[in-house]
């Protein structure tokens, strides 16, 4: 069945009436309002964990801004939390899981069947839903499986990964037995977000780019690939559900990206994306790829930016527009509200089919 | 005049007796005779500014491994320091120039000229030179315009890089005119270097790959081509003087790199070297590529790592083996010498010319 919402079928690379935008994080620290419900919540992660907060911020944006699809308010790390993983968020720190995950043993303790402690999350797609009604369809996601092995083997963010690389070059059998669990655990959790009403999901792997090319295909990408052959493709609507996959540094990787099987590849903003779309060739659709970055501008050069990609990707179908990566805290609303009024106002009578 | 050592004419792409290797951040943390040398300086910049301490960091590893090149031991931001800016490193916080650049009055009152007033960088290299000797080539360096600028608008490290983009989008001209000013800059500083006897030059271009491509060629590369062209290419002693590129992050730009007329083309391990190679078609010298990170691993592994990147390259002159990015602080002493021995123990005969 051919849905009807112009994000979803440009996922799908149908015909739409224009190109649909959403953004990467559009629910977060740069809005007021976002701020206040945090406020209310407690904390970052307090605020994850209700259901009618992390509802209400998930439909902040697209209320202010109309955005054309929706996110789920949540945070990556909640599967190994629910593998059995203390979480905590240090004030200015970021995510702190300890103790990490080293050993075999370490390994071997983890909890399988994270999906169904997540009951949470499965709360807020419903209120979200509710919230959103028919005009505006609901991304869920999940981390990829490398990127969540890089907190839990790091015990948090990190700046050299030095601990899981070591672990990649001295014991890969463990770091391949840590990614399995990972895998199952993540293909279990996303379909559990599409049967309780997730119209697309998004696969992040956000540190697939600090490995070369030959160890990004074998400790990224493959679980990657399970994890797509994985997915329920058919939502309990009927409608198709497409799976976007978002790796960050990885233009050197594009056209394995593009053979997994996804939908939908995300670009950050260091590859063209009119060579990317001639390298695609209508395999997949690609979302993407502003430079954050531009946001710090002002709302005419955000308007210009935003008319260059759209005119690098040209008449074609199958462009979701989005930023090449998260939205910062730094930038404002205004500037949010330019881009989106730039991206839905582009005049596509204006390119040269 | 050809040059004797394997390193300078493996830069040049001529033929060596095996493959030269040095380390990128080789003088570093993870050596405790560089730790002692440090505590007697007091602080970082006190030992960069000490020639006699720089120079015995410098020989360090030289004396430890048997490296095929030294590097002087310095820091980047001796230009802006220079320029007359404020700097300092606070305790595990990365450097700080504050006040920041960020208005045309702050450019214009950067002064000229910085090289005359970088002495202490010359009697290191006076030092460093009389210590090796003629068996080991001295590499000068110097960050790239464009890294240079980020710290200088930024006030220090970023994670986002939201002031300088800011500028570049919004104020492309101001950009240009600290771009420019610090083009002039390095090109006379590296040459003040060649003077006093440095004999190859490195372009650190550590922030290039946060740039999309476009603003990549406009804002990093075009000043890097201007100081390469600017740069005396024959020292003192009548010998060539190689100049290295390196960017990280910068794979997909690999080919504006190689136009540039610079000897070398530095790799981060995120670029397969083979394709390199062949991309490269004796145009420029590789130098590269393994991930740092493999150090974490055990010498056993280490020598498997590093044998796949000599293999990888092949049987074809012009490679100067490295990491693809600095050796880290938490690698130990015993891991970097079974590299150096992995690769200058490496039987060439076992590659199929």
């Amino acid at each position: 069945m051919e849905p009807r919402h112009r994000f979803l079928r440009a996922c799908l690379g149908l015909e739409t009436d224009r190109t649909p935008i959403w953004i990467m994080r559009q629910a977060g620290r740069y809005l007021p309002e976002y701020m206040e419900t945090r406020r209310q919540a407690g904390d970052f992660l307090a605020l994850c964990k209700n259901p009618e907060l992390a509802a209400r911020v998930t439909l902040q944006p697209i209320e202010r801004f109309g955005l054309d699809a929706a996110i789920l308010f949540s945070d990556i790390l909640v599967i190994p939390e629910a593998m059995g993983m203390p979480l905590r968020f240090g004030v200015g720190e970021g995510p702190i899981l300890d103790p990490p995950v080293r050993s075999a043993q370490d390994i071997a303790n983890l909890r399988g069947n994270p999906e169904e402690r997540l009951e949470y999350v499965y709360n807020a797609i419903r209120l979200i839903r509710e919230g959103l009604g028919e005009t505006t369809p609901l991304i869920g996601f999940s981390g990829s499986p490398w990127t969540l092995a890089t907190y839990m083997v790091e015990g948090g963010s990190s700046k050299h990964f030095s601990r899981i690389k070591g672990m990649l070059y001295d014991r890969p059998d463990l770091l391949q037995d840590l990614l399995d669990r990972l895998a199952e655990a993540v293909t279990g959790y996303l379909n559990a977000q599409i049967r309780h009403g997730v119209q697309a999901v998004q696969i992040f792997d956000t540190w697939g780019g600090i490995l070369g090319h030959d160890v990004f295909l074998q400790f990224s990408l493959e679980s990657m690939k399970k994890i797509v052959k994985g997915l329920d493709r058919v939502g309990p609507d009927g409608q198709r559900v497409p799976v976007i996959l978002f790796a960050k540094g990885c233009g050197t990787h594009l056209e394995s990206m593009i053979a997994t099987g996804c939908d939908v590849v995300g670009l950050d903003w260091t590859t063209p994306i009119d060579a990317a779309r001639r390298q695609a060739g209508g395999r997949v659709a690609l979302q993407g790829n502003m430079d954050p970055a531009v946001l710090q501008a002002s709302p005419g050069r955000i308007r210009q930016e935003a008319e260059k990609v759209l005119r690098a990707y040209g008449p074609h179908s199958g462009h979701v527009f989005n930023l090449g990566h998260g939205v910062t805290p730094d930038c404002t609303p205004e500037s949010v509200a330019a881009l989106v009024e730039a991206v839905q106002g582009f005049d596509r009578g204006s390119l040269i089919p």
